[in-house]
């Protein structure tokens, strides 16, 4: 984590801004997609401020430049900001959130006139833009404009890396289940009903689903960049058409290809041409069908629809149908995840030997480093789906630890030892985390591992009616650390992709208001990972993958599903963090089933790795 | 429940919906004040429309009549509207909510003009009035008018109830617990933080709060009509003078009382003066005050202060400091509940005897009865807090059931028998649900019983940091019925008044969004009431009240208070209808220690009354 000198840069970004009349500029952490992770050609923000982490947004002024960051982040920002730079701390009581600041600096009050703001509008969601316009207004700033060429691309021009141009290939039906026409037809019905013109698709893994393509355009989600529309008569993908083989090619017989830079130039025609032929029909016999995109396009897709008039930002269509996954995709999630769930047993096996018995010297890098490799022996193995956080000690408490080749820590057996990890296969994605003691565990170590155990278990276990949301069962998996004063302070479950991102909505369990927008449905895949933390000592987090599924119950009061949870995951729980005292008979039943059911399933991997097995049988037997 | 002939009552309204150029007139079942209960002179809904239940909507146009109303009151609704009406079943898929009939209306369509809607503003909230006029010009009505005078009224003049003009009546220290004068202040700090130019008061139950005043002009409700008005100088209560005694002039010295229809004039003065004051200093350097009210607040009284440029709608600041009670209230709470469960305690005694050893016959109207005499004998007894509900069997599963002398059934001792009643005593409200069975519960009801009464104590145990909501516990409730395939279709629970509205926001346990919004805090009074319900058989709730206090956890994670719940309801719990077989460790430990406070709170009214000692011990008895 070094410090980067920005001032040569800031310079030249200030004489760009003077060329173009921009007082105020906006450079936030996003890529034209809002996709959570960024390729490097995109990481603006990062190159302007020197500051390297996932979350914050960069504003300049002629003379000031501030860089706004939350919690996560604020010893790393401080470390990596330069003298040229304020550090705003979002959520801290008193600091201005970037969009007071930049509205301030705009406002300058004492009679100066107001002054201009401008963003890449391919860089902010539409809501998001036109709010700040709004605020920028109302406050006496003079406007918010959108500066089409972007400033820090012209300011880093050679040194920036070229934008990927992986191939984007043809995921098979034993992989996706439905054939994309089909998708497209189900998406028609959906526009059909919602009297839309068509849909305007931004997100990256949204695109990769609807067509059944896979990329690699950015690390560890396998998308490519690209946009698409779908309207009742027609489907246009815009991506490059060097990325498209032959098989592609043939697969998307039927779909206009389109560069992907026309996207905006295009669609600003489509409604042109709507609105003409429009006029020329009796007005008011037709009412106006307007353009869908998701609350999460960019200010740049609306602005070339037109705007409001012909937009209606919504919850994505493709989102929610994504979300429910088909029938192929939870088997194939349910088969990687025995696949992934033995390369953890083999990896836990082999760390457990390393560091006792061998008594080795091992780093946090190279435990998640052999877990790579052992994951990639497995057949469909496509690579990691996020960075493996593999912490030793207090290094778990840190909940987005990411440890560093020559920076991280030791692994210490006389400490908590907490792994993260998960990865891409041709048929589905995994997340599991287990946590784990090699030595002699503290009781409050294990007070606490039993009652995040309890919550995990209470959520796998819940049993609620159709219609009830993640927001509803978040209280299930907190309850026991509550009732010993502990906590967590992260969700207790978001969505995962099928060999797609690792985090996807709409769905969640947590107190984020808006999961309590989406019930959750039969064939959601969703993660179940309480934890607890105690800052500089250790952290705790047990993640299994469940999947939503209908239930037998003994009665069914108004004929209403009940749904419970299928879990997919299969990693043992540590033994000797579980304090069995704690337990009811319920969830030590709980405990015996799902250790066999591990057992039973990844038994055959280890056939002649003795290591494996004895440990797989050891941590297994029942209680 | 009869059939009320509204034609010439039709006739006369529409008569004079022509001379004031009204197309479309709307009548809401509220009054002024948003009050939940409303006194009979309010009631124009249910003289227009002959249909007495307590919610819906009329909407009468020159030619046609709509009633709207919910699942509750389809089959009354539908017995007691006359020929001339359509009942709109709201909730029913394909049945236009009562907003969109009116606006239909309203837009006939086929280049026809758009029609006025006219609706008495005090009846209509002022968020309702404007999304409904914003409605209405959008879709090709004309618009909706305030009607000042209210036209029911006109029709109804003679016939009409006067407005209720009973006395309103100090409420001393011992019981209020603080001094009018320091709410006041506090309000004012609140005002001052929001930079607010002062409240004005509309909800009756917090005027009656705010000034330790109660009345007696609702049913059930010991409120008074009134508003008040505090600004950062000044304290005003509207008010017929008649209403208080000399007691209440003196208690009330340094507050201006003004007559209670002069509000509308009086802020609409008060705005214009304040304006006039913003106009001769310098506009800049002190921004506008708007003045605050609530979302419940009439649209008459924000048009009275001019509307969006003056006001601010809020969730009332006084409703959120009522819902937190001071230790005096809570200390009340716990008498009260004492003694109410003491004559809880001597009915079921009574009604056990009558109907068994006794071989009495009983109906339902005869148990209320008794149970209210019983209740008045007790120390500060004032009234009933709402109408008791006493059903026996299938009535019982009437959630909103309230028998009717002459036209209710025989307590049947061999089936469930619920009672849902409360009181109002001068130092607490109190709400209590008891099922009882007399003879040989069946099995279902057995299980149905117990698994209410597990929810039950999961919430009343539950342990949560400060900030957790009552949507965020209400799945505590409901998890082991939905474990069995069964559910209940109303809220957990509800806000509780010290001696004041048995319903009260802004707090609540359920699945409505807005109890997301505000955090349960130390002194909220809350129900807890699970409960479930088979349609033509029988119905389950058991309803305590209980408070949320601060505990004592074993780490105290953040530094952050965790909370819980302590019980003042004081009711055994019904030992034929407990499935010991179906309880956990835990659960039966808190059956056993609810019973010894019970019986140790209750036993001392019973030392000369044989019949419910014997009765008490005999349900107390630890398992």
């Amino acid at each position: 984590m070094e410090t980067v000198d920005t001032t040569e840069r800031l310079r030249q970004l200030r004489g760009l801004m003077k060329q173009q009349k921009v007082d105020i500029y906006i450079v936030p952490s996003e890529d034209a997609h809002s996709s959570e992770y960024i390729a490097p050609t995109d990481a603006r923000r990062e190159y302007i401020s020197g500051f390297s982490g996932s979350a914050g947004t960069a504003v300049i002024t002629l003379d000031k430049a501030a860089l706004a960051t939350d919690g996560r982040y604020f010893n790393q920002a401080s470390k990596q900001l330069d003298k040229n730079w304020e550090l705003l701390k979002q959520g801290l009581q008193d600091v201005p959130t970037w969009q007071e600041w930049a509205v301030e600096q705009a406002a300058p009050g004492d009679d100066k006139p107001g002054l201009t703001v401008g963003v890449d509008p391919t860089t902010i969601t539409a809501p998001e833009g036109r709010k700040l316009g709004e605020k920028i207004k109302k406050k006496g700033g003079k406007e918010l404009v959108a500066v089409s060429d972007n400033m820090v691309d012209w300011v880093w021009s050679k040194q920036k890396p070229a934008r990927p141009n992986e191939p984007a290939k043809v995921l098979g039906q034993e992989y996706a289940g439905k054939r994309y026409q089909d998708k497209i037809e189900e998406l028609r019905k959906e526009l059909d009903k919602k009297k839309a013109a068509g849909f305007v698709v931004s997100m990256l893994d949204e695109i990769a689903w609807l067509f059944n393509l896979r990329g690699n355009d950015i690390p560890y989600n396998p998308v490519f960049f690209s946009y698409a529309v779908v309207t009742p008569t027609t489907v246009t993908l815009y991506i490059d058409e060097s990325k498209l083989g032959e098989n592609a090619k043939a697969h998307l017989m039927g779909v206009t290809i389109r560069p992907y830079n026309e996207i905006f130039s295009d669609i600003a025609a489509m409604v042109k041409e709507q609105t003409a032929a429009n006029g020329s029909k009796d007005a008011a016999s037709t009412p106006k069908r307007k353009y869908l995109i998701s609350t999460k396009a960019s200010w740049a897709l609306s602005r070339a629809l037109g705007g409001e008039e012909n937009v209606e930002e919504v919850r994505s269509l493709i989102g929610d149908a994504k979300a429910i996954k088909n029938s192929t995709e939870l088997e194939g999630m349910r088969q990687c995840h025995i696949r992934d769930g033995a390369a953890l047993i083999e990896y836990f096996a082999w760390l457990e030997d390393q560091l006792i018995a061998k008594e080795a010297t091992l780093d946090e890098v190279e435990g998640a480093d052999k877990l790579e490799s052992i994951r990639s022996k497995h057949d469909h193995f496509v690579g990691l789906s996020f960075d493996t956080i593999s912490s030793t000690g207090p290094n778990a408490a840190v909940i987005h630890y990411k440890p560093e080749p020559g920076n991280c820590s030791t692994i210490d057996p006389k400490q908590i030892y907490l792994c993260d990890s998960g990865a891409q296969y041709f048929d589905g994605t995994t997340d599991t985390t287990r946590t784990l003691h090699f030595g002699e565990p503290t009781a409050m170590e294990r007070e606490s591992y039993t009652l995040v155990l309890k919550g995990h278990i209470a959520l796998d276990l819940a049993v609620f009616p159709k219609g009830t949301s993640g927001f509803a069962l978040d209280t299930l998996a907190r309850q026991h650390l509550w009732a010993h004063g502990l906590e967590y302070r992260h969700g207790t479950g978001h969505g995962v992709g099928s060999y797609l991102n690792v985090h996807e909505g709409p769905i969640g369990i947590g107190t984020r208001i808006q999961y309590s927008e989406v019930p959750l449905s039969v064939g959601n895949v969703i993660s179940n990972e309480p934890g607890y933390y105690e800052d500089g000592k250790f952290g705790i987090r047990i993640e299994n993958i469940i999947m939503v599924k209908e239930v037998e119950t003994k009665h069914k009061f108004g004929e209403k599903p009940y749904l419970g949870f299928e879990h997919v995951t299969m990693v043992p729980m540590c033994r000797k963090l579980i304090d069995l005292e704690m337990l009811t008979a319920v969830e030590k039943e709980w405990l015996n089933s799902y250790h066999q059911q591990v057992l039973e399933k990844t038994k055959s991997f280890f056939t002649e790795d003795e290591l494996s097995r004895v440990w797989l049988e050891r941590e297994c037997e029942p209680y």
